[in-house]
């Protein structure tokens, strides 16, 4: 089935993935607008440089919706409301496509009354959390997002796995392109990174994770094995452990080593749990009062004086929001192994691969 | 004035320091219920062991509101809201004081919509951010508590102070004490521990702080006039960075290098900015399943395999609350500098420091 050639792709336009995604995705009965939620983000973290958690993503997607573990077309409901926060039961859907009903919800709830929370329970994996924060900086709103994840991350003085590597993301409206945006797993790298470095054969810096012995280890198949590490040591791993909180115990999802992994286990559905809160700016104070001195901030922050071997002090997000637009501009570059992985998943559902070529 | 004894004192009565500091304050026209708020929370700082942020304070408080630069008397009042949030502005009260007023008002209104926000503006050292999350705790809530602080902290990239060591913390209900309290600095470690070991002449761990040319220090005296460094590099940087984007920008207050120093700035008030964040879990899910769950965590947690070296997994908070629950039992340990402070504030103001003896 493979179609290999001996052309070499430099470059994948962002929208020919986009269009890829999607068609893979309704046919496996996902509705067409939820499949292009699911493929927009999937796409949008290949622009940002975050491909850890791009179309590397869609293959593991696809097997759940085969084996039902996600659901193609969930119920998704709200389950406890107020004015300013509701419970989200996401019916085991695609994480991307639970998430943005949530994050609606809540930006919903705070241009009424200032702030929105939304928990969510039996969602699966929903991807970047900073996606997520960009539909509240598009309506000059704050969004703080939260997730659990499968259990991967040994806790402060633990060495085997208990925690997932629990991303957290702050996105913060400015008056100028890029706004700032914190997206961060609380590990010391994003797990993502590991597996990625395991299919392209390479190794990870020592410092990033643990064997199932408990030794530090610079082989990617091993520390997938072993336990990732929080960052930050014990202040990480307290962060960590209050997203499980609220993403998990506080919204009634899975918690600790309770959730489903994403690729070990299909005995049952992950139910992860999410948690997001929205600020409306304009609750709080002027919204161009609020951005003027956000660019104040980050003009004094740019301009200090810098660490030896700095060449420029970087706001979060700002890399990536440089690689969006180059992205962008030049097109999508995708190692040979996730595209070997993506013509695979087209093969098998009759969806053909964008374009021709290695991998 | 002063009055060294040759006796060597071991320990002091909680409630004996308690009325101490309050008869200090009450002397400085600050009313008896505000003065009793602020003894209560510098001698819990020592009970918890943290003692950084312990009645060591008390003199820079003197110090301040004698300047007029600390408002004995505020009028604290609310200058936005809704039904789930506030902003408050402090008058330049003292931040216990102010802070106290503003987790009262969102916990009120956690109660009545389930989520309640609260940003202050105006106010001046709070001190530990972990005493107000007890307020949320204690009515079965979380409580979400964070500050900017003075710049001492230089972001990621820099080699010169510009954010604070911005403090948060997370304060989560449980069935059985202790409740899990995650209150924490960004900084490596909190600037009071700095502060601290320069009063009592030690020095301190490399990799804490760099001196005013860019240097890695030992020497606390050279780090105060340097920049703390952030914990866990860019992640953490970039967490103090949203912290004062919440506590500054967003409440109305100073931010960044804005804010005055609580030591080294007597020609304006600190205009310091707080953010809390209050949850009513019952509006989430029932108080007794989420204290079930967590608990289940906590033993689990407890009960994983240990890393090299370590005796026992610890969850936040729970060193700090046995030092609590010996010190109320034994009495605070002050250092003899701390004791010379207290007893040379208690001379300028007529008032008797409770024990004789050394210091």
């Amino acid at each position: 089935m493979k179609n290999v050639e001996s052309q070499v792709i430099s470059r994948i336009d962002a929208d020919l993935l986009k269009e890829f995604c999607s068609d893979v995705l309704v046919r496996l009965g996902v509705p067409e607008e939820s499949a292009n939620i699911v493929s927009d983000h999937l796409v949008w973290a290949d622009l940002m440089g975050i491909s850890s958690h791009g179309v590397t993503r869609l293959g593991i997607y696809v097997k759940r919706l085969q084996t039902g573990l996600a659901n193609a077309r969930p119920d998704i409901r709200i389950v406890r409301e107020t004015t300013s926060m509701a419970v989200l039961d996401g019916d085991n859907g695609l994480g991307q496509v639970v998430g943005t009903k949530a994050i609606e919800l809540a930006i919903d709830k705070a241009s009424k009354v200032g702030v929105g929370v939304v928990g969510v329970r039996h969602t699966t994996h929903f991807g970047c959390a900073g996606y997520y924060t960009l539909k509240a900086i598009e309506k000059d709103m704050i969004g703080i997002v939260m997730s659990n994840a499968p259990s991967t991350m040994a806790p402060w003085g633990a060495r085997v796995p208990y925690l997932g590597t629990n991303p957290i993301a702050f996105g913060i409206p400015t008056k100028n392109f890029p706004p700032i945006l914190l997206d961060m797993a609380t590990s010391i790298v994003a797990r993502g990174k590991i597996i990625l470095a395991a299919k392209e054969g390479k190794s990870i810096p020592e410092g990033w994770a643990v064997n199932p012995e408990g030794e530090f280890t610079t082989d990617p198949e091993s520390a997938l094995k072993g336990a990732v590490l929080p960052f930050g040591g014990p202040k990480g791993s307290g962060i960590a452990l209050m997203i499980d909180i609220f993403s998990g115990i506080l919204s009634g999802a899975e918690f600790g080593s309770h959730i489903g992994s994403l690729y070990d286990d299909f005995s049952k559905p992950q139910n992860v749990g999410n948690f997001m809160i929205v600020f409306n700016i304009d609750s709080f104070c002027p919204v161009d009062q609020f951005k003027e001195r956000v660019e104040m901030m980050r003009q004094e922050i740019k301009s200090l004086p810098r660490a030896k071997g700095v060449e420029e002090i970087l706001l979060p997000g700002e890399i990536e929001f440089r690689k969006y637009l180059e992205n962008k501009r030049s097109g999508i570059l995708l190692s040979p192994e996730v595209i070997k992985e993506l013509r695979e998943v087209g093969d098998l559902l009759s969806v053909k691969f964008p374009v021709e070529g290695e991998g």
